[in-house]
């Protein structure tokens, strides 16, 4: 039996993940089924859960990978940003059954972290770097000059997390979307130097 | 046989509700087995759900009540102190199951209007005399010149309830509560005339 290479093994973990995002995102954690998971990413259960141990860890390994982009966007651009693109998928959409898959698996998220404190570990890290980045930005904004100096950059910064959640939990239950984008407007106008 | 009268079962229906909504607000809307609704209750099955067709109708009962108890707090001092109110009770509690059971209730509701087309007809009316509430309340505050009016009242309610929204997810996720007073003073302040 050939040895399998640290390349291989990192390209197949690769594989193993850019399927299973798919699969959440279509059907939502409860959704996504073993099944599913495996016709989505091509191998069986067992090739599949020698790379990760169960589900959960490969739900969590996808949700670090959308962490890592979150918090690259909002460094570059921002919380508000973040929430624009969400709102702009969403009112094209209707037809983008990734999104409301994506959306769906933030409520089972929070569900599993109401009901599971070993869930809730694991995902406090993710939560952080995003709460984090957040905060960095919004300092580098208050040294430019263009956000209000008389809060301070937390409370600013969980302004932004609660209207972040808001959005999500409003999008997640398929309310429409009408005036969100001057919703939005008044969240970011809140934070910055009137 | 004796007939019953109206009055009878009027009081009978108010006791059914009022031993639900303790079920309910104890153990979330999934965790509220009809056996717990039975022993909550003091009657047996057969006897609640002769008075509502099943435990949605029971829930989505307990909830209309709800809405007109939200609808006379945000008529009077608005959904800002709604809020508030929510806080106050998260912050001193953790030892407060009907809280904990409210909230995740709150969850089981999202979960159901993005699933459950019917259930979400059902709902609608209840969240909309809520907002209806809101934009009538915000409209007494900008005849009274404490609104700003540089922004539609309809995009001001919702910018409200999508921070009530954020509140809720919040904390059913059970997280920490620290510098929410300081946000919700940033949101009451976003809606007034500066």
């Amino acid at each position: 039996m050939p040895r399998v290479s640290q390349d291989q093994l990192d390209a197949r973990r690769k594989e193993i993940l850019a399927g299973a995002r798919t699969c959440f995102a279509r059907h939502g954690y409860e959704g996504a089924t073993v099944r599913r998971l495996e016709e989505e990413i091509g191998l069986s259960r067992g090739a599949i859960f020698h790379h990760f141990r169960d589900k959960d860890s490969l739900f969590l390994a996808v949700a670090e990978d959308d962490a890592a982009t979150m918090v690259a966007t909002v460094a570059e651009h921002g919380l508000v940003q973040v929430m624009r693109d969400l709102l702009a998928r969403a009112a094209d959409s209707g037809t983008e059954p990734e999104l409301t898959g994506w959306l769906g698996s933030q409520l089972e998220v929070s569900r599993r972290l109401r009901t599971d404190p070993e869930f809730a570990k694991r995902w406090a890290a993710r939560s952080e770097a995003v709460a984090e980045a957040t905060r960095e930005r919004l300092q580098r904004q208050l040294e430019a000059g263009v956000l209000r100096a008389d809060v301070p950059i937390g409370v600013l910064a969980q302004f932004l997390e609660l209207a972040y959640d808001g959005l999500v939990l409003h999008l997640a239950t398929g309310r429409p979307v009408q005036d969100l984008e001057a919703v939005l407007n008044l969240v970011e106008a809140a934070v910055r130097r009137s």
